[in-house]
């Protein structure tokens, strides 16, 4: 990118105070690379530099910024550039900002604001977190039904300067209810004395208020909108949602599916903004669990003390046996939580993806057991390693491969529709919960098939 | 979904073969529901149901249909549909269909299109496979600079009509090259008399045909738009990108990483697609890799078979031993790897990574580490499970679970950059890999503490 070769010639000009210079370089300049830029210089320079900006570009900037130099900008500038910089700013960018920062913090920022803005912002805040409200912004253009064509573009022009999309046009009665959305393309296309109501179909798409976000992105993703209004219980119009801010929400949800996914609970913040011990506290919990979980298997090894005293090559291949379980639970569960994540599969699939998974066990297990199989077979030919029985403990490795396999296999897919059965979410069945779920049974199998094999001989 | 309800009736209709009530009943719905309707009805009614659908909205409603009945339609579907439907996809829908189909269907269907949409199409469907030239349409309004507001409007209404969105105009010079983009704000809050020149800053963003699409997310990311220009590289304009193309190539890229993380190949197509032996071969290759390194566990075993013959209380232990290894290490690995995917952490951060995580795991192991002393601790108590040494035994686990789980978090978070490093990518460092990583290096950290501490007492 451009902006890093010109770090040092930047530094430069601040050190100099040379203002003029450095507005110079920056004025044409787009907000997304300006804020990479300033995340490679100091955090007292960006202060300086913020200060020479005009105040929309440095809204704009702002926006980009993460929430750590936000937070540390927010303290280092006046009350004037901080009050500049929040009216000019996105009303759902403002939100995220505001929505992370301590209760305090909040209200003296939004005293800073004017008065239509507070209006804004206070309302915005007032939608439960993870609903469609702090998604949206109350810029954009509605229209009445008795208009003209040309009415609507005169309305554009005088309150249509903030919008951020203007693909999409939407339709109010009297009361602010929403009754349709029109494309720009209607209206580019139509002569200038139609009326809207003639270029209405009375069909449009919309999404409300308190809606989980997420469904928000599943509206998006089926009519391939930039933009989609939002209104409240009563249809009343609201606001709109963009899809750029959606795309935030799909990013953010894929973040928690997989930080779930490997055994910890997810990170609020990007790994380097979240302080040490949260994320020691994030990680313990689930460790934790696992961990006691896991004591089970010593429990159950502890049941074939005996077996393992008189056959110590049973211990040997423990690792191998489980963790091959663990790893092809955890294969199916990926597969099969992504799978109801992009909403591909649904719980009434249970009978088709326990049968597939089932085979796929079945013959993922042969598969390993035959390797096994040559693998003590090659050994004991040029080795005594395994003794004299190394056939029947090249058998039992193999069957309990098939066994633990197939069994690692249909848990790890059967989990996450259980979990979604009761309640649950799915991504809770991490690939750690599945591996300690399978190790414990997995010995049993192990051990079983053992003594059914090896009875009378090393047993 | 009103849609489902419906399905008996409609089912009914198609019996009946009263095509002008399924007309009527069909004829405000929208292509995204309509959709969804077809997917609860069999396969031979959805080709009677497109046969009398208006051709627009039979082609809007085919792009949203999943691979697999698109294929079934065009199969059933006569050519004279084919080719209706075809014409009147988006160009980046359907180029996106024709890259799934094999080589002769293709052939086939791309002389069913008119001269102008084969053109088109061939000229998508030569960039390579990956590239932002295959998620581009050429659906898109271009202007010359010298023409004034009044033409381009007037442009708009001529050649406008297909372009998903009028957001952003793209201006041209006389050999086609992309010299500015300009909002459509600026052309409706301007007179019809100002030419295009005045309104130009020429500074704009876009992107190159060849470009990778994960490239494309970034530079979206980056500068909040709705589209971006395309351009090859004499910088001419060819097309643009819509972000909804590029929110299914986010989800697309995440479903790759997590799968990778499962421990498995990545799945081309949905779950419910995928043939069940191209999904066993998927997997089979990552599940045999890790059992062949998973094998050292047991030829790390055979090295202390001596130990564990004299002190078979020591076996009892190891599989809770390296799961905690393994645990802690996907734990890392997980954190790691989104955060690198969403460039939070870089290459050059290793060090203040390697740092935090190693206090983290050292931390973490701590914690585990005193669980595991109580526990058994509080067994010996009562029992005489773990004999008259449960002391040293209770310290050699304690010990090294402090051990093995400072070093799994510590591979789990440095093999995902070192892999970056390496050029390869860091997604591969799956879950189970550092499992399986972790389980040999944990049980020679386990033996290695016991021959320690229990040398002259059990050992």
């Amino acid at each position: 990118m451009l902006g890093k070769s010109l770090v040092p010639e930047i530094s430069e000009l601040i050190a100099k105070r040379d203002f003029n210079a450095l507005r110079d370089v920056f004025s044409d300049w787009y907000p997304g690379e300006l804020a990479e830029l300033l995340g490679d210089i100091p955090q007292d320079d960006q202060a300086i530099v913020f200060r020479i900006l005009p105040a929309p570009l440095a809204a704009d900037t702002f926006e980009y910024l993460d929430l750590d130099s936000q937070k540390h900008l927010l303290k280092a500038l006046g009350r004037e550039e901080v009050s500049g910089i929040l009216n000019e700013m996105a009303p759902d960018d403002r939100t995220a900002l505001l929505e992370e920062l301590p209760g305090g913090a909040v209200r003296q920022l939004v005293e800073l604001l004017s008065p239509d803005e507070r209006k804004i912002a206070t309302n915005l805040l007032g939608y439960p977190e993870d609903s469609v409200g702090r998604l949206m912004t109350p810029d954009y253009v509605a229209v009445r039904p008795d208009m003209t064509v040309g009415d609507v573009f005169e309305h554009i022009r005088n309150f249509g300067r903030e919008t951020e999309s203007l693909n999409m046009i939407y339709v109010v009665d009297d009361r602010g209810k929403l009754i349709d959305d029109i494309r720009m393309h209607e209206f580019l296309f139509s002569t200038m004395d139609k009326r809207v109501s003639d270029l209405m179909d009375s069909n449009y798409v919309h999404l409300t208020v308190t809606e989980d976000k997420s469904q928000a992105v599943e509206v998006f993703r089926k009519h391939a909108r930039f933009s989609l209004p939002v209104v409240n219980s009563e249809g009343i119009l609201l606001g709109i949602v963009t899809l750029d801010d959606v795309l935030g929400v799909v990013e953010a949800q894929d973040t928690e599916d997989i930080h779930k996914f490997g055994g910890l609970e997810a990170l609020e913040y990007p790994y380097s903004a979240t302080p040490l011990l949260d994320m020691v506290k994030k990680r313990a919990g689930w460790l934790i669990v696992l961990f006691i979980g896991e004591m089970l298997t010593a429990t159950a090894m502890g049941y074939f003390e005996d077996e393992i005293a008189k056959a110590v090559v049973l211990a040997l291949f423990v690792p191998l046996i489980i963790s091959s379980g663990g790893n092809s639970g955890s294969q199916a569960a990926t597969l099969i939580i992504r799978a109801m994540a992009l909403g591909e599969i649904t719980l009434k699939d249970w009978w088709r993806v326990m049968r597939r998974e089932l085979i796929s066990g079945a013959l993922l297990g042969v598969l390993l057991g035959l390797i096994g199989f040559i693998r003590i077979a090659a050994w004991s030919a040029f080795s005594n390693l395994y003794g004299e029985h190394w056939f029947l403990i090249a058998l039992t490795v193999s069957f309990s491969l098939v066994g633990v396999v197939t069994w690692g296999t249909l848990s790890g897919s059967m989990l996450p529709l259980v979990l979604r059965r009761l309640g649950f979410d799915p991504a809770t069945s991490s690939a750690p919960f599945v591996a300690t779920m399978v190790d414990v049974t997995g010995l049993l199998i192990y051990f079983s098939v053992g003594a059914l094999l090896l009875s009378g001989t090393l047993l």
